[in-house]
């Protein structure tokens, strides 16, 4: 399942799977054909499996743990929660730091789930010790240093596409990390810029397939980001389950008009829940044979 | 399901579902709450019905009436060829014109389906007097003087998304057709442009929950010229289906490496009816009650 | 000056002057290597020789004679004037319609300068008899059936680019005039979509310099529609004459905050006095030698 | 001349100059309403000068000093050269590091001009500690932890926009230096992602007057990354000078046909001679009292 040559793609400058010099990409089917699995013990990201990683935008209230629980009763089997906050402005809220980490780890031994947040700097890695996924935002995804620094450690990365970055410099930032040794890389499409502005950002959908075909790295969709709205969040995660995403990162809050960041994106539990049984449906007819 | 005021969208310039002086505008759902269904005999557009429409992209062999027989076997409900076809080079294949027309015409009196092709200027309204459905390209979205035309004339017009138009533009080229009395216009979301340049045009699903959301009118994916090819019309239908798409206008030719114009996009027909098959499952799964 | 072979945009899809067969197209260099001018009688447009062309977005008020002479005297070589307005909602005005063609054949008449208004669809041919110059907009940009039309008539045609198009589907809508034996085409650019909304377009400033390498004919912008505000019109006038644009258009109407389309965008007579006079000393800093 | 509040743009999201409880941003004409001008000894920038920044894209020869000389004598005010490059695949030059860094001392103490480059981490400060000017790239242009820390140091910092981010988002990222207590920082725009493949970028030339408006920091315009190609720097040079920038950053190579990075783009010498004659033309006559 390689890249076909003979496409649009192939006649303009997305060159794909090798360097100049004829030699494969580690991130390319050319280098290793079969789909990478990150193995998390009690999950599996990529191949054929598929899970939905869920949680607040920020950690921005006192009861992860109990609320961590009640997502993996839902369906949840990575738990999400936002640390330290990329926000445009310095005078927005910048995230819960440390104690949001903390209540990460807790929920983490509740729930016996892997959690996955976001590190803006290396000089952060210490501080996420614990925690199971390191996940690069959208901001950051050409911070090379960062990069560089995520592929001489062992966790897995979560490497969100920069908003104004095409599939190939998404999949060459994941170059980056797969250079320094760390081969588990999820690469996550969340909504690239457009003149658009009916949602926050436009889920590019055709992404998904494409990353699949040039790269053995699971493909994860974020439909909260690029929604920008609760009432799009479910259409577009049935759209990525739909066109083969292998994972999905869903902002769900135990009371999202009180978040302290994305209030208007973030799922409310009986909202997750309900979208959890479509998905699953969803995803049992792609998996039956033809 | 009328649009929510408080979200992203709402906040900028989309101002929604009323003009300035706070009448609704007649493609909302605020004139008219029920989703507009297009009876065509044999196919209903529109509602809880979800149909494809099928065929090339140009009619540029002899034998369309025989291979609008197997789309019709493998699923479609509506047959589409190109006659006239509005080409961005002067010295490209123009479309076979009215011969092209005329097999259409052949076709449906076989099948029983109906027949949808493109016009590209009121002065050929004469020369559709059998096709069943009008089709407006995207290079013509927002010519008005053909959008008016269409408006006081009573056949179904497939009105696509102009590539360089908001979601909003679209809707309010609809307007034009619904303000000359014409109600049955379908709305088709074909892919924007974007700085992406490893599909042809950026699918822009989200625009597929807006479009439901904000109007009555039926909304259709064409995944074919958002691909631009082959391998990635199979997940941006399944994409369109789960997103709530209520049609889905895909191009399949006998031979497609022999297309004069979309070569690299169209599907055979042996992809087709996979393609049907996996459609036809996600459907089944979004229509179980929760 | 034909456009150079080893530069980023000859190794992407933009294969420039020549189809697939080798043969120059209409517009480009390899079919004629100097400059079109446009000889109009009172000015000439193209070359070394820059115009600007002035006037109201629509005419909406009764005196437009009067103020075309003051338009005149100001240094405007043509009056523009819109009459059909190609509006995004069918509820917004739509122009004065032939009551403003007459007024623009008057103030041509008292002026001595040629006019130019938007034609929307070839049936308006007769209308514009004693238009000199016949505008197509950038919504129909890709109208086809218009742009053969005006191929074989004799006037000057000012081609907007389409808002979503690339400076290759602008030159290949040139193509289609230029193929029915009118060569007096004038490229006019005037801002695309992009995610950036602090102006109403992005002016593609770098168009300008792309097409006078790639064609001979000559280059408009309108900087008013790019700018979509008055403060910004006045710099991006002086930036495309500095980039080597040899027209400007630009909307100026005697009370801007009365107008009743573009009333942000369009200057006051003062204004536009003192523009000129920047332009005109920016142009004479250029043609001196180096 | 702060930013007019019934324009387009503060109709739309951009709401300006305040945050939400009334207070304005440090970067904003409401915080200090006469330009900032940055004093470096032989250099000033912001407020009614005009100066130009010139060097190789990447330092990639071992005459740097001397072409330095040559750079001055043909009018450059700012010495500019590449030592660590934030290149998109890790498989690319990626600079010389160190040795670039004292070539670049040493132009500067033979010139006794100011040197700038790029800073790709808050790591690499102490390497930057004889570099005047720390240049933040496109791709770093929301690494927060970067800007922080560039917050509270002393020297002056270009900071270029990012190529997916909006006019207001490049004025966050500034907020984020200024917060820290640096107030000397240079707004760069550098062309923007947008669907226009004849450029390398699209260069947001309305970007220039909108930042004068709505800031008080000096506003400088990369020419040669958005053209992507050598002929297009001089027309988008003189169309940044014209729109008023106070700066430009302009990349000369002795031999750009050897250059290691970006070699399509850099200027010969003698090409950078005859540029710097045209600017200098179009500043006269701007310079000029109507």
């Amino acid at each position: 399942m390689t890249f076909s040559r003979n496409s649009i793609a192939s006649s303009s400058y997305m060159t794909g799977i090798e360097d100049s010099e004829g030699i494969p990409y580690l991130y390319s089917r050319g280098y290793k054909n079969d789909d990478t699995v990150i193995d998390l013990g009690a999950s599996r990201i990529g191949g054929k499996d598929f899970i939905v990683a869920a949680g607040p935008c920020s950690v921005d209230f006192d009861y992860l743990p109990d609320f961590a629980l009640e997502l993996k009763k839902a369906g949840a089997s990575v738990i999400r929660g936002g640390a330290f906050k990329p926000r445009t402005s310095p005078r927005s809220f910048q995230g819960s730091g440390e104690a949001a980490l903390r209540q990460l780890v807790e929920a983490r031994d509740v729930t016996g789930l892997p959690v996955v947040s976001e590190i803006m700097d290396a000089s952060q890695l210490p501080l996420f010790s614990d925690i199971d996924i390191l996940q690069v935002g959208s901001r950051n995804a050409q911070n090379f240093t960062l990069l560089r620094a995520l592929g001489i450690q062992p966790k897995p990365v979560l490497l969100k596409r920069g908003m104004g970055n095409t599939v190939e410099e998404l999949l060459n930032s994941a170059e980056y990390i797969l250079q320094g040794g760390n081969h588990s890389v999820i690469l996550c499409e969340r909504g690239i810029r457009t003149f658009e502005s009916s949602t926050r950002f436009t889920l590019d959908i055709g992404a998904v397939p494409i990353l699949r075909q040039k790269s053995h790295l699971p493909v994860c969709v974020d439909p909260s980001h690029a929604a920008g709205q609760r009432d799009l969040v479910a259409p577009l995660s049935l759209a990525a389950a739909a066109a083969g995403a292998q994972m999905l990162l869903i902002e769900v809050h135990p009371e999202p008009e009180r978040a302290l960041s994305d209030s208007h994106q973030q799922l409310t539990l009986k909202q997750f829940k309900e979208l959890m049984i479509q998905i699953r449906r969803i995803r049992e007819s792609l998996e039956r044979n033809i």
